[in-house]
């Protein structure tokens, strides 16, 4: 299995843009982080939007690539994302993803997204990746 | 109605961060495009899901305020994004939005994203928004 | 609270046609069965996608009920579901809704969705329903 | 290419059950007609939810059977519906589906679903199929 520290590393490396860090991976199952700061938020005091979608895609991705190994080649095919709450504007976004489902040529899993320390959820994903058929 | 260059100026003041410009706006209808540079790429030579979705996001914005008035609390409130085709790294993303009804406390449309000049779409998305009862 | 008895009277006199019984309300979930016979069938001997539809929604309807009172004119606004496993032909379709909100006009959950005994979804949906503003 | 008796007559030998008919096939693009009568309908005169989600399902399993041949393995992979406006209870449902991409083993398209005579759409859906690999 791959362990956190191989999955940052790999997200860096692919993603040096990011600013999503993964604090935990289960065996169906990512915690991500996404840094809020000043580019991350939009007026009213909030995180846009674009943030959340972001967090939730990559928590989706830590999510498989835990499952299934560091498969650069697995894309989103699809996000349904609600936005639920107002997002506080001076706290991180976490992300906890649960998968549904690991198939051979598509995975698909939900995410819960929350501003950090507080337990009602700002927004919820569902979102399906394909699975490049190569793998080993 | 509002103008094409009222709703870029309301842009920049509102979301300082963009790098979406409405490039069109008609009675129920939008044009945005997203600049694509080394920000807006992942590994493998494509445009990143969040670049896609944040254009999807902002044609819906752009079309329903176009429709009802610079109404800064309008908020999203649901996204479905479906990814089709592999955007290319040097094109612009262009989102095309058709709203399919907007009610008094809810709006609703569908984008067809492309990278510029390609006429196969490369997402396909379908947004909610919240619209505040104050409005006038 | 609503008890079980008088959802599942309400749901007799307000849908005749369903098929469909509530076996548990909590205080932001409910748990429903749907009868699976011939008319549920589709070849292939597998549960129809419709009918995995009709579970989903009854069920979202059903916990939002239980939460909010017995207010007939809670309508569905959108349902998202994804097909994950095929379902058994010979045992019923079970749905099990978990809300993560209720807010004054809007509703919104996630349902998955069994064949009886099998702990593996055969779908997931996510819905939300538009609550009207006469409720006391 | 398949034509709209042979669809039909397809239909009937697979989907003994359905309400449903093709009234028109396209290249990439289908029109089904869905029954409206008592069964259909749900308090408050108005036709049911799931009535609206089979016709949006059926439109998009048309069109891309006409576009790929009567392969009946062809499965739902998703579907995602918003409800828009409360359909006329004593007219028939009419879903336009038009395909967006069908490529070697996934296929996706939008439907807009009318009550028959009315240029509003009543709900709007987007569906994805899984194609199975062995056509030929």
């Amino acid at each position: 299995m791959v362990s956190k520290e191989e999955m940052n590393q790999f997200f860096r490396a692919e993603f040096p843009q990011t600013k999503c860090t993964v604090e935990a991976l289960g065996e169906m199952s990512a915690r991500v982080r996404h840094k809020v700061g000043f580019e991350e938020l939009r007026p009213g005091g909030t995180v846009s939007g674009p943030v959340l979608m972001t967090t939730a895609d990559v928590a989706l991705y830590a999510a498989i690539l835990g499952k299934i190994g560091l498969v650069a080649l697995t894309v989103t095919t699809s996000l349904t994302i609600n936005f639920l709450r107002k997002p506080a504007a001076d706290r991180d976004i976490i992300g906890e993803c649960q998968l549904l489902k690991v198939g051979r040529s598509l995975a698909i899993g939900e995410v819960a997204l929350y501003s950090e320390g507080d337990s009602a959820p700002v927004a919820h994903a569902v979102g399906t990746y394909s699975i490049p058929p190569a793998r080993s």
